[in-house]
């Protein structure tokens, strides 16, 4: 991982960048902080149970079905408690349930989970959390996405729509695109399984249905060029990486030596992939890109997934943006990586309006390695080492003059043995002096959280907290013969708080077009397993390299196509939705609270709350976003009003429109949106931003709708009419919502949201609000 | 698995040792000569399919199945070769099936399997042959063990069989002793989970119900002992190897690094196991081993694998023909290792005449890489590094000065890439030295087959036979800027010729008493995949160990528990047969021929045809000793009027038989055996020997068999009455077998067989016929 060829945009470069990232992210950082436990008071006589209830027989003293599990997992606590005082000693409630089943999860005994079965009225059933590390490559699970209900059923797992991906090709041998289990390839499917090198016709199938190459761009900017790879195939891995998560099949006994090993599977795993390469390793051309997206539409695609972005250009010089506007009027969604230039403010690109712009962030998954000493003692510290290498009873060696780890010439004079190394701020040069001394194996203490960003162990290390290392050295230093023993390629679950905002995705205001919120949606984006190509390295053991059909790596590259799968399933769901509808179901159904159920962190801003600004309305949540309640929509002269509305001529704006049958008879820079962003300068004293919104009913008929509102700190909002009341389906109504601002003019980002709620209870339809200084547009 | 302690016994040994070899084993060498193929000439439109065929169709024009099918498929070769001459063009009969299935398996192109299917009459159906490489550790699908028919079905897969298993312990946690499946422990079960050190009695379930231990032989012989681990877990991987072989459970997605993967289970996975630990990192004792038997058969156990076996001692010292007297008066079938003291003749152990003793051979499965150099050419080479190493079009070295490869110095200063090393003759010095100069990777041309015995190889390494030698030496001088590509983790089944009879499985005749001939039968043995501890080294990289929860290990040890499962596999189909009749179930339907349909070979002995001193009757085929057809008997007191005739005193009698009940007023030394073996010494002229044979039908009631014979080389055999009419199951009849010698006495072993065949061609029932030197006994 950390030594294939960085991609990303330099602060040099004024082109593109791909959206993944093999550096700076701090990914899993602080769930590893939380989960470093002694591994013997980890181990007791609970274990987690999956309890169903039957919601309709919830007693009428719970104001909602959280109460009442809460409720029936406290009165267990009651009872345990009087027989023992000890913390972990008490049942634990983990998860409440309420879309792919109803019911929750929970640590408790066995005779607890009896007593909850005799006595609950409501029990259904219950079983035991111990199959979930078996089938998964852990993204789909954590997004909720399952077999028996929501989204996946709802859209035939995404059966005959079109993922067009726009990437460096793909490789079309890899077990992600076999099309066991696909029917025929749908009639209106105009796309071509492009000749090139090494790459014939018959590579595509009923899953990869199309593949074709761009290079005149990269051939008129490099005359005489010879391309290291003249057709669709893959040299990069990247493109493999993405489409297989949008649409990969499923593929049992996937791992990255041995960790996270499961049958990876696409977001949407009965969707048609087809790849359109535009990047070449000779260079990236937007007239490729643009190439592209232009057959991508006209083949037929339905989502076009694109993990890269055009940096430092306007709307009418952003091939995506001009390409993704034509491709919106056809009613085919771009979805696109924020970037990977965070956290700082104002660095995000795609902040296009027509498109979605999908932020990164973390999984509830870590990669662990067991230090056991020969007293006992036992520690779960971070590693991802490739290999299961033997470190059985090992003298363990704490000695001054070697514990920098600096030095492979002093280490190799160590004992054999595992050696203890220092904190000392670098930890990658220990890493090297390490491996190359062939030292045994050995402990890194430190906290330093570009390892765990970057991955990348090159020889049997484990990294323990500093919390540990007293303990540790004490025992090195004073035991008479100090032995220590290793276990690698151990992947945890369910770790917690997850999701956080990768420190590394890129963050609004879009300086496309500051006035519309963005990111729109977060997706996981750290450490996502997906198919790669076998001639590429994916680790290494001291200085050999080691392949692999699958990788783990990280960015908002990994995360769009996540965000695209999930369209191309609300696609196949709901085929009469506009692309504006579909962004909408996804941006208003977004969780922005994480598995603690506190609102989502940020890994980029010393684990602050994540504003909007970092994640859009939060993490993407499929199986709500297929039952949206009320939708955002947007027309394409809506698109155009905003346009008119900017500082550009008509010319600029005919560059994306291409059309002179739009008007800008109602210029307006106030697109029905499904968030709210007002943004200050230091001038204004205080300042009013009102917005026009208008939400179409998509539920079953008749309902009524509650405004309630979380104001951003300083600010006041009003919502006007605050209910709404649907009489059909289908049925339009307005309402303005009105920011005042008064507070402090100092850079500060303040945040709320306003959440329009069912009467029933039954949707929730839920918008951020965002005030922020203004930022300069590209 | 080079690295791992060495098994086995040393010249200077006087006790005994365990029979798995991590030497000396010739295994697969031939099979890598024939399937080094230049991997282009591999492809083609044809692919083999398995046809299924109605047998009772068959025109009367054919002698039997094996003509018609093999006409079948001449006549499509006929059609073809009209339109190709190409070699690989033509149609190819792979395999007959008889027993589990009727039909068989054939290269074809899509239209010949088009024509097979209208024009054939018989035809029942066709399907890929491609899901072989999935479910399998593979031995067992070699032996023809299958889910639908034969003994599997028949046994219920041995289900509330117990194996009890003589050995260096078990590991508990291990996935192949899980107990997923298993039914309630039976009621007769005597046996107890002992508790000590890391093992504690809930350790047992279902499918190991029994594990003790036996310490006071060690302890007594060292006083003061401090042991390593006492109690049943074992420390050294031989034990649980050997009991998961037999009786292991369902695993699926085991491999040795990624070389025999598929699902790992034992020949009898519904039997139960029951470890009795007598082997100890501080010695080894008899004492021990006997504790163990008795116990072993006072707990219940059906069948007792032992995997170990003494030298150089006469029957009434050998605790093993002591223990298994016993076990055999009360029906415990006792299945035990030949040794791996081969390929000299005399080298045997266990030859004990009431016990079952077992060869070792190899399987249709080997392990490759394939290198592919810059010119295009590709080759299949052998290879069984335990990682994906990445080597892509790396620049190809061959340097004189460098290519003997025995100097890391030299080789460090080589450029990086892949060195060409030449045939020298010390490959392990060779491969020690490349992993210490850390040279990309390399290239030995070699045929040493000491390596594909050992395995081994801790670098990137991929070894070509000398056959390609001069292609790709001339490409490395010649092109202007050669590479080399390697891929690794590559399984081959169904590799040609297989089985052969192992090099260093031991031969007879059975010093512990000649005039039976020993082995009995042989079993798959060369690297099985089976269960391993995960705290021993199972490979290496460079300096690093890893480890492995199974592990690729050879030696007859490996073949006894194939055996052990295949005796517990009857027990469960014949509660009602004596051992003696099991024994001889097995040894009269073992098959004489290799997949080729050859005579099996023999590894030790330059390929030349196996004489049954190397593998009794030939490779066990346990759906056939489902059925026999005839049995050869033996009660106890057979067994004592044999010892009876040999030259022991009544008091060395007395210990192994233990009972005065027994008499010794009719001494004979030919005991009722399956197999016939005439000895004569360099003063005998000529020789007559009489053996006189008691046959069990345990067919369907009245049949009738006619004798037929094939004389050993210089010798004449008469049997008389050569005509055996049954006319109830259960009728016993006799007949003589008469040797007579007159060749040359110069120790030549000539061999050849009687076999009864039924008239009805039902059942064949075949015993092999020995003349060799008579050697010293023991």
């Amino acid at each position: 991982m950390r030594y294939q060829r960085p991609y990303g945009l330099h602060s040099s470069e004024r082109t593109m960048g791909f959206d993944n990232v093999v550096h700076r992210l701090y990914l899993i950082f602080l769930a590893w902080i939380l989960f470093t436990l002694h591994f013997r008071s980890a181990s007791g006589e609970r274990s987690t149970y999956i309890i169903h209830m039957d919601k309709s027989l919830m007693p009428k003293a719970f104001a909602t079905h959280h109460h009442w599990y809460a409720s029936t997992v406290d009165s267990l606590m009651t009872a345990a408690s009087t027989t023992s005082i000890a913390v972990q000693s008490t049942p634990k409630l983990i998860y409440i349930y309420d879309h792919v089943l109803h019911g929750f999860s929970a640590v408790l005994s066995k005779g607890e989970l009896e007593k909850l079965r005799r006595s609950t009225a409501g029990f259904v059933s219950a079983y035991s959390d111990s199959t979930v590390t078996l089938d998964t490559t852990h993204t789909l699970e954590f997004l909720k996405l399952n077999q028996i209900s929501g989204l996946w059923p709802a859209s035939d797992f995404g059966k005959d729509v079109i993922v067009g991906v726009i990437d460096t090709g793909v490789w079309p041998e890899s077990a992600s695109f076999k099309d066991d289990g696909m029917t025929q390839i749908p009639a209106r499917w105009k796309g071509t399984c492009e000749e090139g090198q090494e790459f014939n016709s018959s590579m595509c199938n009923r899953k990869m249905i199309g593949a074709r190459y761009f290079n005149k761009g990269v051939i008129a900017a490099n005359p005489g060029v010879n391309l290291t790879m003249n057709s669709a195939r893959d040299t990069q891995g990247h493109g493999t990486h993405t489409s297989s998560t949008a649409a990969g099949n499923y593929v049992e006994g996937a791992s990255y030596f041995g960790y996270a090993k499961g049958t990876a599977r696409g977001v949407a795993p009965g969707a048609r992939v087809a790849m359109y390469k535009v990047l070449w390793d000779e260079g990236r051309y937007a007239s490729d890109v643009l190439a592209g997206m232009d057959q991508a539409v006209a083949d037929g695609v339905d989502v076009i997934s694109i993990s890269m972005g055009f940096d430092l250009v306007p709307l009418y010089k952003d091939p995506i943006a001009i390409a993704s506007f034509a491709a919106m009027e056809k009613g085919v969604l771009v979805s696109s990586s924020a970037g990977n230039a965070g956290p700082s403010l104002g660095t995000l690109h795609n902040g296009i309006p027509w498109v979605l712009t999908v932020a990164a962030g973390t999984i509830d998954r870590s990669f662990a390695g067991t230090l056991t000493l020969g007293n006992g003692l036992t520690i779960r510290g971070w590693t991802m080492f490739p290999a299961s290498a033997l470190v059985q009873d090992l003298p363990l060696v704490y000695n001054k003059t070697l514990s920098a780890c600096n030095s492979s010439a002093l280490l190799s004079g160590a004992p054999y043995g595992v050696v203890i190394c220092d904190k000392v701020g670098f930890i990658y040069e220990q890493l090297d002096q390490i491996a190359a001394s062939k030292v045994g194996a050995a402990i890194i203490i430190s906290d330093d959280p570009e390892l765990f960003e970057l991955g990348g162990v090159p020889w049997p290390v484990v990294v323990i907290s500093p919390t540990y290392a007293k303990a540790v050295i004490d025992y090195a230093k004073t035991a008479h013969k100090p032995t220590a023993t290793m276990k690698f390629q151990q992947t945890l679950l369910d770790t917690k708080p997850a999701p956080a905002v990768a420190s590394y995705t890129s963050r609004g205001p879009s300086r496309s077009y500051p006035g519309i919120l963005k990111p729109d949606v977060m997706a996981p984006g750290s450490l996502v397993l997906a198919a790669w190509i076998p001639n590429s390295e994916a680790a290494i053991i001291g200085s050999l390299s080691l392949s692999s059909d699958y990788n783990m790596i990280s960015g908002t590259s990994m995360a769009c196509p996540h965000a695209s799968g999930v369209a191309a399933l609300l696609r196949g769901a709901h085929p009469e939705w506009s692309v504006a509808a579909i962004r909408s179901a996804m941006v208003t159904t977004a969780n922005p609270y994480d598995n603690t159920f506190n609102n989502i962190r940020d890994n980029g801003l010393s684990f602050e709350i994540a504003s909007p600004l970092a994640m859009g309305a939060g993490q993407i949540d499929p199986n709500r976003a297929l039952d949206p309640g009320l939708i955002y929509d947007a027309t394409p002269q809506d698109y155009v009003n905003l346009l008119c509305s900017m500082n550009f001529t008509t010319k600029q704006i005919l560059t994306i429109t291409r059309s002179n049958t739009y008007t800008c008879s109602n210029p307006s820079p106030d697109l029905n949106y499904p968030s709210f962003i007002a943004l200050y300068n230091n001038k204004s004293t205080a300042f009013v931003q009102k917005f026009q919104r208008t939400v179409t009913n998509v539920g079953d008929g008749a309902s009524s709708y509650k405004a309630i509102v979380t104001a951003p700190k300083g600010s006041k909002v009003m919502v006007s009419p605050a209910t709404l009341a649907f009489e059909n389906k289908y049925e339009k109504l307005s309402y303005t919502l009105t920011i005042e601002y008064k507070s402090e003019k100092d850079g500060k980002v303040s945040f709320g949201s306003l959440t329009w709620i069912e009467d029933d209870g039954k949707h929730t339809v839920r918008s951020p609000i965002v005030v922020s200084q203004v930022v300069t547009p590209w």
